[in-house]
């Protein structure tokens, strides 16, 4: 199969890249390389030290003799380069990560919430319209987030982007309906996926584009069993306050001997997936593609839900950490419950890398191995919601 | 009150500009002329002979001494400039017209259909940012778009915004709800209106920004009381096939003697109001805002549905013409029903102007007044929604 990876020299791109080419498919990643740009911008470093894109690419050739082809371009805004890759590379399916992904940079200021809208929504409208102007039938696999639906149900688990409801007619008669789940999203770039779903369902509706939406967890881990053959491959790992998720940055807190850093009472709970897991379920989207005119296929791409405030304390007691309670720069609900369904990926297979398993590999052979590298001044939370909302920062103990 | 009205030099600012300028409030307009640059563009004008923005503005100013304010500006791309008129202008309100507002415009071709996303995505967010970093409590009124909706419902009215359903929980038991009505776009533009009420959704949530969405059915008419007042202020008439919207095609139809053209069998029901009623709509969405913390409101701007089929026979009949059924352009259903709840505006004192009123008096005294200004040759409807439609040409009789 031949695939495109919009997106695919960032944290979930890359080792899907790799995993895919190692499975035997012809992988071409298209990135405009912005991950990197905004490490500078944020003067924020991977922990782990990855390599230019040609470099990365090199090696895989050179450990393994697959050719990943490499298309710098920007999604966004370079929309007759992007319709001119179809029609060379005539992909199976294009799988897409080619969005802002942190909710905190997407909030840190006006520029960077104008940023993630424009960039986001754009780069998801080109991939559809240029697809149909292509003529060709590709299947548009997208990385969503499990942030669309919003941290609370009325009861029930959270489906798999379809919700069953009853509504009354004004003859009192009572119908059934499904409809897309109704969006509650945290952040501007939340937002952007619940706005990216609309244009799915109507490329679908309209022009029958196949469309498989991942509503992906909180990806915890760093590496594959790709990326970990040769550290030229090794994937990135952000620990800073803007892009670092929130176990990762517990470990790496843990690593370094800072305060693990819970926002709040630490009682929102969330769900998380390994990356291990993140490539595997992508290449299962892939092999297992919706049939021609059917509706958006939405799967929830998570397999644990944990409270923060437990993830905390698990990560404190391998490691010998502290918890340090700090103020919440987001505006959210402080404690929430979650339960959320997985079947669809469950039934094709999936077999989770669960917590109890990873989580101290992690801690020795990623954050302490690479711990030197870390600027502990990049670690605080700095990204306010609202001028109401303040910094994640703890009160360190200051040496008199 | 003073209000910003943006995209004030078109089809319903301008009327709008003036009416509120008339009731007393003090008026700025915000406009790029996009919509004269789109004219030029399809080689189309306005039936109506339109004066420039400036001319507009100083006949207002010579024949009721009101002043009204224009910023040239792109709101979709000069955001720090715009910033720099909420600063200046310190407006009580913002009336938001300005998106592109036509679907065939918006499903012409690739580059269209970008266009209208880019535009009309960026445009919104910029306005609710700015509202934000101003930090000025600013009232936003949307001109949002019945076919938000769709044109289908499980047998219930259609309700203005928020549906009330019912769900069942994991343990059987059952749970009243309201949600946002579950959307169904007919067109990338439709489609970027429900994008605009998810951004709506979310700054009122996170920064409690203060948003009216108007969702307004067709509009039919050209005059107001106050454009109507000098030639010099006439209002925009589109009769070509992207712009014109369907019934003031058909007065024009009739007015030179072209068929009526219907698409398909005319079995489409909408939603319709006059441009009278839309700009005391928005005055009394103004007057009556949404209390501090109040969720977005959302009100139906129409006050009749019709078939158009049966739209095209009553502006035959008044006027002596031929109705042709020609193929439809649109992927849509072909017959559907449509009943909407229009209560908040009637309880508010709106007083509906019928189409049975106005109809013969618009065919009369703008179609055939200025019908010799027409170019026959732009009537068809001629953006097509995929390849498999036609365009909506008639077979006009040939002279042997």
């Amino acid at each position: 199969m031949k695939v495109l990876i919009l997106g695919g020299d960032g944290f979930c791109g890359w080792p899907t890249a790799l995993h895919l080419s190692n499975q035997g498919h012809d992988v071409v990643i298209v990135d405009n390389l912005s991950r990197r740009a905004i490490d500078n911008e944020l003067g924020a470093e991977s922990l782990t030290p990855i390599l230019p894109i040609d470099g990365r690419l090199a090696a895989w050739l050179e450990l393994t003799g697959k050719e990943i082809g490499f298309y710098h371009l920007n999604l966004a805004t370079e929309y007759e380069r992007f319709l001119g890759v179809l029609e060379t590379e005539r992909p199976d399916a294009v799988v897409h990560f080619a969005e802002q992904r942190a909710a905190p940079y997407s909030m840190k200021s006006p520029r960077h919430k104008r940023y993630t809208v424009d960039n986001n929504v754009n780069a998801t409208h080109n991939v559809l319209c240029s697809v149909v102007e292509s003529g060709q039938d590709i299947h548009v696999v997208h990385l969503g987030t499990m942030g669309v639906y919003g941290y609370g149900t009325a009861g029930m688990k959270i489906p798999e982007g379809y919700l069953d409801i009853e509504v009354t007619t004004d003859t009192g008669e009572r119908v059934q309906q499904q409809i897309l789940y109704p969006t509650n999203p945290g952040s501007v770039y939340h937002m952007t996926k619940t706005q990216d779903q609309l244009l799915f369902a109507f490329y679908n509706k309209n022009d029958s584009v196949r469309v498989t939406d991942l509503h992906q967890g909180i990806v915890w881990g760093t590496n594959t069993q790709e990326t970990s053959r040769d550290e030229r491959l090794v994937n990135r790992f952000d620990y800073d306050g803007d892009y670092g998720t929130v176990l990762n940055r517990f470990l790496m807190q843990a690593a370094v001997g800072y305060p693990l850093t819970v926002h709040g009472t630490g009682g929102q709970t969330r769900a998380f997936i390994h990356i291990q897991d993140t490539v595997r379920c992508v290449e299962l989207a892939l092999t297992n593609p919706p049939e021609p005119g059917e509706r958006v296929r939405i799967l929830n791409q998570m397999t644990e839900t944990h409270k923060v405030r437990d993830l905390a304390k698990l990560v404190a007691e391998l490691t010998g950490g502290q918890v340090a309670l700090v103020p919440n720069p987001r505006k959210e609900s402080p404690e929430n419950e979650l339960f959320v369904k997985n079947d669809l990926f469950l039934d094709l297979g999936l077999n989770p890398t669960t917590l109890s398993e990873g989580l101290l590999l992690e801690v020795t052979e990623i954050a302490k191995k690479y711990a030197e590298r870390a600027d502990l001044g990049k670690i605080p939370a700095t990204s306010l919601w609202t001028q109401a909302q303040q910094a994640g920062v703890p009160e360190l103990e200051s040496t008199p």
